[in-house]
């Protein structure tokens, strides 16, 4: 048994867990297309939107990225992708793979864009699409998107979304925020296993997607057959057309739902919204808070914008002279406990904790400050002693 | 509950599902990256292969098809593709996908290639690579690889085989038969749930793959990202070269492995090792006789050439004037049976039963011939009464 406290994957929630053990049933069976539908219900609800599409990809978070962004861009689109962290990177990657021209901006590592310097953007790259993240896990901020989302929209400019690390911990509004295609993530605040990648997208892209429509060999109709396009989606995996007549009353077979998967997910769904979106979102802000009076009471220093931080990430600065990554080692090795490191220009600076969904509890939190002060007094680095803890009880107490 | 007599998904092993319910650990806790070794080791037993690279996709069945055919094709690549039912014309759909100059041979449904057709059209088209089925569940039949496997060799052509439905149920023997690149299935007789994807290949498509490396920004080092790639795999997600990196010592972040998937594939893999590669394959066929004997005695006539039956599968001729479809939904609604219709033109045509992995057992054949009679007789079908039952058990007393 390990306490989790990584930015995902996290603690998935027992409940979940046990409901994978459940004998599956055959993907056509009607008993397992009514759960498919209620998933689709469930997604809906989670993303605030009133979006036609939302249904899982089978396979991680990044299979979900790739499949909007390969459904959606044809060679030669130009994208704008304003990177604040190493997922911004990413969305570059798989956009450069699929043939497009990326236009990028870049913020330092730990702040977020004004919005207006992405829209100044806009207006002089004129985009076809815009791609942003929503929550960097990697510096642990995140991107206010209304405003981006609004002038996509004034512009018919497509918004496509990253909200991987945010859904079900912080408030996501797909239709209000005029975001076009959203990818969501399971194994972090969702608290579902690593292995689906929920999304969403509008009319705007089921447009787009259908145009490139290409059913393929051995299931087309003699009509589609002939219908020739030379405009197809590369993939045939994440080709959204096919998977929307999959997941749609076509139920064209694509490829064979994960089911155990779906099972978690389903239940996952449910727990989310039996807690309710505005609770969950309360409790993930409660426990950052006393996470970080417990850090700070320690001595330590919180890496980042605080007026742009992710409630599910909190980043520490590593004490000079300490060994990141033997802190780390030791909290694993001796207390079972994870917590992260960062990538690129981060890596051995700071340190993260997730606080996400079945992670984000009052133990944990607890757990994690007692240890880290133990392992920071042992590798002899300079903090208050016993504060920490103090902190938070007196927090939790109040 | 259901008993799920379709050529996949099938029955999950309940030691299989109990075991998805183990909490999940991060993807770098040596507990985990333990259990990944382990997989590797495993699937190499499974895949009789010496080959270093053999780990799943995180994905359906055909996520590994798309990830093995995308990392090998250049676009303007030759691929042959030999078809002989459904699953060949997915191959021919992924090759076109990512750019491939297909050349087609088709056999009739039911039948599969003698191996020198094969030869002769390798001989005239000179591919670069050969695709081939080797178990179609589609029509039940199982093609030859070995001569296949020799002469693509011979001729420096990349041999590359989906052993999706026949993995674990029937022997494949990488190595010896020549298989350069083997894409293989959990649902089906690993019986694991659907979502992850087994391959494995070869050091000549390592080689091809490693020429067209690309590590993506955020986690590549700057030397490699001076090295520009112009021959770069399209997909990041299906992107072999850094899969290897990922399942390598490099431990290379890409994505989240699929935690409670991969539990799932390690069990499964335990239970076909202690069970017996060839005891398994022995098992299949001992079962398969029984439903033979069992729809024939009932007076039902099988669909396809007896001499490549696939042993996994029994396609059986719908009789004249009956609705092929009611049929299969009584068997569900009534008894919780599921078998299978098929694809095109063979569907109304034909009903498949698959008899894989955990779903291939005694009380599941009794129980399908028992409830196939009753809803017949039912439909007025002119069957032989009381004949199958008694034919089954027979054979199984003897």
């Amino acid at each position: 048994m390990r306490t989790i406290l990584t930015p995902g994957p996290v603690e998935v929630d027992p409940r979940v867990l046990r409901v994978m053990s459940t004998p599956i049933v055959g993907q056509f069976d009607p008993a397992f297309t009514g759960i498919m539908n209620e998933v689709m219900e469930m997604l809906r609800a989670l993303f605030k939107t009133k979006n036609r599409w939302a249904f899982p990809v089978d396979g991680t978070s990044r299979s979900g990225i790739e499949a909007m962004l390969c459904s959606v861009i044809k060679p030669g689109d130009v994208v704008l992708v304003p990177v604040y962290g190493r997922f911004g990177n990413l969305l570059i990657e798989i956009c450069e793979r699929y043939g497009a021209t990326v236009e990028v901006i870049e913020q330092e590592w730990g702040k977020v864009f004004d919005p207006k310097e992405i829209i100044e953007a806009i207006d002089q790259v004129k985009p076809d699409i815009v791609a942003l993240v929503h929550a960097e896990t990697s510096t642990g901020r995140m991107q206010p998107l209304k405003e981006v989302g609004l002038a996509c929209r004034e512009n018919d400019i497509l918004f496509i979304v990253d909200a991987v690390a945010s859904i079900g911990g912080v408030d996501v509004r797909v239709d209000e925020w005029c975001i076009d295609g959203l990818i969501a993530g399971t194994q972090k605040c969702l608290s579902v296993p690593s292995g689906m990648a929920p999304l969403t997208y509008n009319e705007r892209i089921e447009k787009r997607i259908t145009e490139r429509k290409r059913v393929e060999r051995g299931i087309a109709t003699e009509e589609e057959l002939k219908q020739s396009n030379d405009q197809f989606i590369r993939s045939n995996y994440f080709d959204l057309s096919m998977l929307q007549d999959y997941w749609g009353p076509r139920r064209l077979n694509h490829h064979t739902e994960a089911t155990s998967m779906l099972y978690a997910l389903r239940e996952g769904l449910r727990l989310v919204l039996a807690e309710g979106l505005e609770e969950r979102f309360s409790r993930h802000q409660y426990h950052e808070k006393a996470l970080i009076l417990g850090l700070e009471a320690m001595g330590l220093e919180l890496f980042g914008d605080a007026s742009v931080k992710l409630p599910t990430v909190t980043c520490i600065r590593v004490p000079d002279g300490l060994d990141a990554d033997a802190v780390r080692s030791m909290l694993l090795d001796l207390f079972g406990i994870e917590i992260a490191s960062s990538f690129g220009p981060l890596h051995g600076k700071i340190w993260r904790i997730g606080t996400m969904g079945y992670s984000c509890r009052r133990e944990n939190i607890l757990a994690v400050l007692g240890a880290l002060e133990a392992v920071l007094l042992f590798h002899g680095a300079p903090i208050h002693k016993g504060k920490a803890l103090e902190a938070a009880i007196t927090y939790y107490k109040d």
